[in-house]
Order: C-alpha cells, then structure tokens, then sequence
C-alpha cells in the first residue's frame, strides 16, 4: 500500500523558491492536483496536470504509471492544503505551514503528528507489513533544508529546477533562525520545536504515521524525506525499519547533499533507476538533464512497480503513453 | 475492515423527528462525536458522548466496546456532515443534506457516489474479503424511508426513540413528495431520483462504496440499511453479497417493518442478540425497552467480535465498563 501525503507551506510563495507549479501562486493547487491526477485522467481542480514554469510534467506521471502498471492501491492524505482534493483522501488537517520568516511554521504540530499516528495505529491492524509514503509538498526542499539545519545537519536540499536556489534558500532560512532566535544545530533535542518553528504539515503527518504504524516504512522521496529521517531518530525512533526509496536524478544531483546527510543519519536508501533520455518528448528528457527529480512518491511508486515484477523500461514507457495521452488532450 | 459512515441532513433538525442528540441542534455534532469516541476516552468535538434528550447514551458505546475487544481497524469515512470529525478519517464531502420538503435533498447524488466507488474500487486491492460498513446519521431513518417509499415498498423505518414518530415521518415524506411532484414507487427505476430528492450523504457514500468493492459487504445498521439495499437492487445490482447486520432491538421493534422490507427486497439478514437487562445503568437498560436500538454499526461491530471468538456477554461486560468510565468522568 503507498500513500501520498500532501503538504502546502506559504514558503512556496517566496518568489523563485518553487518550481512546482506554472505560477508560485499556482503551487498552491500542485498537491491536490497531483493527487486527482493518480486516480483521473486529468486533475479536477485545474484542468492541466502541474508543470514547471518551463512546462516540465510533475513526476506524479512516474507514480501514476507505476500504480496503471502494477496496481497498488494508493491513499490519498491530506496533511495540510489550502484546498481538498477532490478525490477520496485521508483527512489529517487543512492548516498550512506559515511563512517561517515571520512566524512559527506550524504550531499545530502536535495535533497533526497524534492525529496521524492514530491513523498509523489503525493501520497496524492490516497487515500490511509495509507501506511506502510519498509526498506532494511545494516548497518543501526549503522546509526540509531549515528543519535539517534546525536539527544539526549540515545538508543542501535538493530542487526540482535545475538551478537549485540555495542562495536563496539560505537567505530565508537565516531570516527564520533570526526570527525565531536559534542558531544551526540548536534544536538537535527539540525536534517537535524544529517542526514547529520550520515545518510544513506534510513532515508533521509522514513523522505522525511512521510512529504510530510499526511495520517496515518506504520514505518514497529525496531530500524531504532526509528532514523526516532526521525528526524521527531526534525523536528518539530507531531507524532500521525506514528506508529511504527515491530516484536516480536526486542521487545524481550535486547541488544537494542527498548522500552524505543519509549516511550521516545512518539510513538506508535505495534509487529507481528511471531514464528518459529517449522519451518522444523535451519535457520527459529535460528530467536527464536535472529538472524535477522527483516528488509524489515517484521514485518509490517505481520501486512497487519493479518489486511486483515490471522493468524500468515497462515504466518509461507507460510514462510515455501518459504523456502522448495528455499532450493530445491539450 | 469497519467502516463508520457519518451523514448529517437538515431533516433531524425538525423538532420531534430525531432524539440522536440532546437537543435537535446537537444531533449536529453527533456523527464526528461518535467517531471520536470510538478512538478516544470521550470526543473532542463536545466534551460528552451523544445521548437522547432523556439521557441514554449513543450505540456507539457498542460498537467501541466490540472494537476494544477485537481490536478491528475502524476508519470513519466522512460521507457528509457539518463538521468534520477530529479523528483522521477518510473524506468523501461535507454536503449535507437538505431539508427535502422545501427543496432536492442531494443534489450531489452523484459527485459523492463516483467519489465513494473510486475508494471503494481502491479497497478492492487490499484483498479485505469482506467489509463492514456501519452509519452515524441523526435523522437518517426519516430519508430512509422517503426513499423506500419513493421506490416502491411500503416499509416503516425504526427509530431511537420509544415512540416511533411514524405520523410525522409520514407528513413530513408527504410534503417532500408534493414539493417534489411524486407519488409512491414513482421513482422505482430511478434510484438516483430518488436519492437526490430525499435521500442524505451516507447513503450516498454507502452506495458507492458497496458498488467500488467487489466483494462481500456487510451493511451495519438497521431500517436505514434497507434503504441502501434497495438503492443497490433498483441500481442494478445483486444483493448476493450484501448481507444486513443489526441488533434484536431492531429485528423486535414492531413499529418499523424491518423483516418484512428485508424480505420484499430479497436481502439477508442477521442481528447480534445483545442483552441490557441486567446492566446497572438505566441508560443501558432502557435499550431493552426500545430505546436507541441500533446505530454507528453497533450490530455489525458486535457481529465481527463475535466472529473472532468473543462472546455477548464479554461484549455486555465492556459496555458497562466503557459506561463507568464516561459517568465517572462527569
């Protein structure tokens, strides 16, 4: 079973932090449409699947061909959006992570993790033995980055543009620390105030189901999911029972230290090794060249689809097929 | 799996139609404080279970008692309230449905039904067998059986209170039938129709989620069930793998016609046969009276502990300490 937890924070907002979206305001509607398009044709919130501002596809295309091809079943979970996506989803919460440079992120971080380890809890009564969580979060590379810094990490979060903007990035989280009073490092023992202070719902809701569920956990994502790692073990969790599934390009990519800060925390990952270099179409190819990498599980939807049997190249093509699909819809 | 349906209708709201509440204004807040009790020592929403105005407590008090026992996953499915429960929960909508003497109850008949089957087909992956699917929706006997009417059978619903208000069920379904322009079984090929005149947002979701899932489904409730099995066999479907699962209070009441519906419609059923007559509260034992009767999936709950070796008695047993502990906490 995966889940896809969708995450908004007002972060996104900050002109050239995202790329997870046509427009930064459009980065709002990228979570719930990312999750309508796994289940429709196309999303029901906005008649177009979100796209870069240079029209690269989100890769919920990936996830969306690994669950056509292997059908798993996924849940959608609301952890905080501005919008609901309108498609059966678990609901945790609909507050949004705030601007860090001017308030707390998300003071509503303990509500989120205990309703979501409830849900967690619930889910031990399956036997499912393991779940894989992705996630849809704009933004989030920035949070992940400010709560692994929060937390003693020295690590660059990766992005979907092929120009990371760690610049800036690093400019409005020395604007959050002042804010919030703290230097680096500082909170390595309050992970729940590092959340608080940083977060966006999604880190609160993945962290929330992984505590309460107790079985093996596939953190289906790239740099985010370091953050969640970094929350977990802070919290006191042993790491054995996560692993960290995400794609090539976040492995291939040198503006982030995806690597070392895995290897500092002591958690395992794993790489889909998807590639698109002979795709049809300069949207599919330019994630060879960097942008997108990864996002809405993609990377852990893939790994589903190759553990049910189906190859990387099953895969590529059946992204393809998507996309001829949505170039000619348009 | 249990599932625990919530629907609200602005039908409880007239006066001397529900008792699913203190005060007809509360039988608001009685679906997401149910599920919150079935998760929590009491809810969240207000600070006491749901009671009848005269004080007896909700059946939900059963249904958690089974589930403490059996330790069954319970997701609550928010089919359509006022609010939304806070306990994580699967989100379907939050329409609710309208008064249908003044205008169409449900409009969104549809949106919730595609919605509800999109879950219901995802289930179908997790190779559950077999689910149970209970309802929280005050006011909800007085749709069910505007609906029956409208499709052709001529059944009394049940009802928590000691005197069924059968005469104002049937002038307020009277109104709604002028208002909409239809006499009795004039609807019976149009299920449809006659869910978005008179019908309400559990209903719905219950529909489609019973049409999603293919495989053995379980129907927890009493006359508001037979309601949705009869939607499902004017829909087109067969009512093999449905099976109704209420309680003897239900099955003994001989205001409504629960028997002779089932059997018209073709449906099977069964009860738990739970026993309050030897409990130390009255409001236990006025259930042996004909109090409350049946609700949140309180038989179907019973039915699954039992199915997993436990006993009425050790069902009884938990009821009267689940009971203590509420009064004690006063």
């Amino acid at each position: 079973m995966m889940f896809v937890v969708l995450g908004n924070t007002e972060v996104s907002l900050i002109p050239g932090i995202s790329i997870a979206g046509a427009t930064a305001e459009l980065t709002k509607l990228t979570p719930p449409a990312d999750a309508e398009y796994l289940f429709y044709e196309r999303p029901k919130i906005i008649d177009t699947i979100p796209v870069t501002p240079e029209g690269h596809p989100t890769p919920a295309i990936i996830t969306k061909a690994a669950k056509e091809l292997a059908n798993f079943p996924i849940i959608v979970v609301r952890g905080g959006t501005y919008l609901a996506p309108l498609v059966p989803h678990v609901h945790i919460s609909s507050y949004v992570g705030r601007d860090f440079r001017k308030e707390k992120a998300l003071p509503e971080t303990r509500e989120i993790i205990d309703r979501a380890s409830l849900f967690g809890e619930e889910l031990n009564k399956l036997n499912l033995g393991e779940v894989v969580i992705g996630e849809s979060t704009p933004g989030g590379t920035t949070t992940a980055q400010a709560v692994l810094w929060a937390l003693g990490y020295d690590a660059k979060t990766s992005s979907a543009s092929l120009d990371n903007p760690q610049p800036l990035k690093e400019k409005v989280i020395a604007e959050g620390f002042k804010r919030a009073g703290i230097k680096e490092g500082e909170l390595k023992d309050k992970p729940l105030t590092a959340l608080e202070e940083f977060g966006d719902p999604m880190m609160a809701t993945v962290v929330g189901i992984a505590r309460g569920f107790k079985g093996r956990v596939i953190l289906a994502g790239g740099t985010q999911m370091l953050a969640v790692a970094a929350l977990l073990r802070a919290m006191g969790g042993e790491l054995e029972r996560f692993t960290i599934v995400t794609t090539k390009w976040v492995i291939k990519d040198k503006s982030s230290t995806f690597k070392e800060t895995a290897e500092g925390l002591g958690v395992e990952y794993q790489y889909a090794n998807l590639d698109f270099s002979k795709s049809k179409f300069k949207g599919l190819r330019d994630y060879e060249r960097g942008y997108v990498k990864e996002g809405v599980g993609a990377g852990g939807a893939a790994w589903l689809a190759l553990k049910r049997g189906f190859t990387e190249r099953d895969i590529e093509r059946k992204v393809e097929e998507l996309y001829e699909k949505l170039t000619k819809n348009l």
